[in-house]
């Protein structure tokens, strides 16, 4: 199988850093973190830029060839629900190095992401949601299949859209945790690739505790067949948990020195 | 479900010190391994003494009465291939806090430990082998059938036999990783409870990376329904894996603190 693919968080908005730096046209900061992530085995780049209602489209052409032109056309995760912003950072995006991922569509208000994706030929995540979390697994099921639906009518090939079952908390949704993992589970034995935002699960946990149930949490989900997650990838617990499921996987191959590849 | 039950394995005959200390009858050493190991979150304290062709009934009955009066009669997994051995410790043991486990019968010259289980109203852990490694699924599962038809026979409760489906080191058998993994999960399927030898899995990696691949393992095995190993409670990070692991499949109830109960 296929390595775990790594979408990097932290060019995101909600950051402080990152919001002065959009607003200033500052791409000191950008790069930093984008630097540090590649270095830490990003496959990809996650570039939110918030709602971006004023200058959506300005903004993500200048984050997405400001960082594609000094990274060696790292692939990117473009990720607002601006869909005008999208589409103009999709014009400029060089797929050189992997095709561009939306970030996200759901079966509801934003299911028009996968027809762009479509018509980009890049790849979608599919948020299994419509209206607030799903209630149970019938739901996720049922959206992930209208989007799915939705997404070979748009000439997609399914492993292109990234089907996200919603990471939920752990603390106050504890007893969810199973079913989440469990969809995992039913769209990878249906072939589809998954993905989702991991940090989710442990919000609101001490901080010594986070990086512990972040990575236990996707050890399991790994094995259930979660193909992709949208981390910190200098979360260096993590990313030494997900190089050891990808060698229990036989995904890659053992060598003493595999953490450090 | 029940929590993961965790078996320590420190007090076993291969380790010099507790060579010597049965050699020369000192509780001391021994006394300090059991501690270690029910103050680190150990269930079950195994007490392996080796072939112990000699010696093994006065040795066992010695190790038993004394690691369980000293820790208020603690659980012991009865670890040598001596079946009288054996007997000599169910005959002194106390079962106030937990049967005992036999460790361990097999589907072939061993099998008898099951009867001796069923005689003595206690649980067995069930290697699923006949000789050597089994060479697929098709065989443990063959061999963990014969195990449960004759614990049946013996008037045995399924749940009191431990299926060990064989955990293989990853450095030579890497290809076969998923295949135990699958083996556990059939195994819970059908409601059957299962352990192993957790350490065998790093066996030859640097020391460095040994508790990272057990942890890991260990997740993705909870995940397929692992439910209990003999394991170094001692050893940190696997403890964080496991308390977490049972957070996640909702054994234990959430709090902050989790970590330090």
């Amino acid at each position: 199988m296929d390595k775990f693919m790594i979408i990097g968080e932290r060019i995101h908005c909600i950051s402080p850093v990152i919001r002065k730096a959009i607003e200033e046209k500052d791409l000191e900061p950008i790069f930093h973190r984008a630097k540090e992530q590649i270095d830490a085995g990003a496959h990809y780049v996650d570039v939110n830029i918030g709602p971006a209602e004023r200058n959506g489209e300005e903004v993500m052409t200048w984050m997405v060839q400001s960082i594609q032109q000094k990274f060696n056309n790292i692939p990117l995760a473009l990720d607002t629900v601006n869909r005008k912003a999208i589409e103009a950072g999709l014009k400029v995006y060089n797929s050189e190095n992997g095709k561009a991922i939306i970030n996200s569509a759901d079966a509801g208000p934003r299911i028009e992401m996968i027809d762009l994706a479509g018509e980009y030929g890049c790849m979608v995540i599919g948020l299994c949601a419509k209206e607030g979390i799903p209630r149970d697994n019938d739901e996720r099921m049922a959206y992930c299949t209208e989007m799915l639906e939705r997404a070979l009518g748009a000439g997609m090939e399914p492993t292109d859209v990234l089907f996200d079952p919603l990471m939920l908390v752990i603390k106050g949704m504890q007893e969810k945790q199973q079913e989440v993992l469990e969809a995992i589970k039913m769209m990878s034995d249906m072939g589809l690739k998954t993905t989702g935002g991991l940090s989710n699960i442990s919000n609101g946990a001490p901080k010594h505790i986070r990086p512990i149930l972040d990575a236990v949490w996707c050890a399991m989900a790994m094995q259930n067949g979660l193909s992709s997650a949208i981390i910190n990838p200098c979360d260096v617990r993590l990313m030494e948990t997900i190089k050891s499921a990808d060698i229990i996987k036989n995904n890659t191959l053992y060598a003493d020195s595999y953490l450090e590849l």
